[in-house]
């Protein structure tokens, strides 16, 4: 199995609502810096996983509407704990929606598995990794 | 497959008794930067793989009783090698049963897995990962 | 010139005003993964800069008032843009403050220097670094 | 599943021929820190995955023949685009040789598993996992 | 003393002609990762060292005429070893007139000194720190 | 000023006496990362700071008689607290003896400055820096 995978960043605020978070009920904010894998069985006939310049732009473009955002005010995250964990899953949807629609370019349809990880610090991350095809 | 992971370290003295490790049969050291991945299929209601703070403590207090010590006085690595392996399943064990026996709280019962990683250096590191359900 | 230095992290919500800062004036937020050096030209008799646990709480201790805040409510920087680089100064201040007063215990006073290092992301950090005498 | 991980590193020259590569089809370079991790179900006698000296020497002897290398020249990749992800699978090979003959020495033929990763800068990195028995 | 740093990266060939580099003077390359550090003693209206967009897009433009070329072959490197060390006096050289002539717009006038750091692998980094104004 | 910097490492065993020490004063260990380096106001013929090879050898060759050891039985740090901090000085008075007495090579009697940083854990790290000349 071969992976390749590139890094960007975005800068947050929210808040949770569960008494399991504690003072993080509070509105605060993260730095998470994301890191997206991208696996095949085989390389393609230019002997890479993916473009990678193509999955670069992907996730830019995935990410920008949450940078420098509260993530409490978005609609696409009420009525949800805005995890790291949750975001994961968010980042890793958004680019299997662009993998399964010819967005990554030639080859970009032998993907079968992505694997997306938000840092949140230098202790503590989250990872979501699920199948493409 | 969701996971978070969380950081801790410790810093301890051992020895080996085998041939196989030369110089490092002397009573020497090492700072071990612990690394625990819990992985969960789906999440919590709260959105979460598992309560973060409840697996640091938990951590915490499994590298006490090694903290500060050298190893190869404690009763628990009597006749073993205690390297960075074997030290990572020790880990892992305790980590287990804390999971199985609810220590982790709210759906610490969904965790299908915990991976245990010690990093020994900027070049070298061991992990353990099993399955816990 | 000796110097130790620890780490301790925050995570926080804040805005800015300026036309500078483009998107970054909506409401967002950060980790900072906060570094503190202490400086002194000789060690104390017990071979030390600074007694490290006592580094660590005073730090601690300075950054809990700002930890899952949202800084943009918070007396102490009203009227303030609150910049990485502006909240490395606030950090030093309350240590020099701490270390002044005699609060790094014995030793402490011989500390001549203590630098603050904010890292908000993998690319970008800021630092401030002041006379403590 | 126990794994052991170690870390090298080389600095070639390579070009690439494909449309895809746009300006890096031009001659360039890279650092490669080069990470591999042995993968056993059980530990040996001595409790170790691998014996890490051994390990430590079968890899350095792999990247030497590239290292301080312009790519293009090399025989071993003459027709190839030497991508990351290539690379990663060419180390692999090689390791997976030397496993399969006995290389590692005792209990190096339990090894099930090797995953060979190249970090090409602080934000993108490829690799290859495959099974060795 | 105030400072604010940044980081990009860019992966050149290049090659050695004296004796003291060994198999250096091979044709080979590197990826380096470039740290720059802005100093200032007090902070601008804005609280900021600099308008850190600028200071990105500076680095970038300065960085963009080496990136994915064999520094062999530019004239401005002609009869000199592109050394890591060196590399950093070439981009110090062109940043400190880009802040000399107001290129990193205001507030970058008052900037008294720049670091510059090339962290060629995982164990090895030189860097150049010298005065603007 | 120009500065170029290296990379090793130690695992040791050791304890403290001082109460100030507290669990510490049990016998344990630590990895220390170890960076050294070398500063020079200009730069040789050879456009280096320092023979980066004779570098890393020399620091190899100060490090060994630490390596692997219990510090608590090395004579040469008898009654001394093998701290951090103590041990970057203790580095550091050996490369600098190194330095003057021609074993850096040519231009090595160049070198203005030296600092040892030795890195304790993730979180906490020391360092000394002096003067050579």
């Amino acid at each position: 199995m071969f992976a390749v995978e590139v890094r960007d960043h975005i800068m947050v605020a929210h808040s949770f609502k569960g008494d399991l978070f504690g003072p993080a009920r509070r509105l605060h904010g993260a730095t998470f810096v994301v890191d997206v894998a991208f696996f095949r069985t085989t390389l393609t006939s230019d002997n890479v996983v993916v473009d990678i310049g193509r999955a670069h732009e992907a996730l830019k473009a995935i990410l920008m509407p949450l940078n420098y955002r509260n993530l409490d005010e978005l609609p696409q995250f009420r009525g949800q704990e805005s995890t790291t964990e949750f975001l994961c899953k968010h980042v890793f949807d958004a680019l299997a929606a662009v993998a399964r629609t010819g967005g990554l370019g030639p080859g970009g349809d032998g993907i079968g598995k992505i694997r997306v990880t938000l840092h949140e610090s230098h202790v503590a991350r989250a990872w979501y990794e699920g199948a493409i095809a």
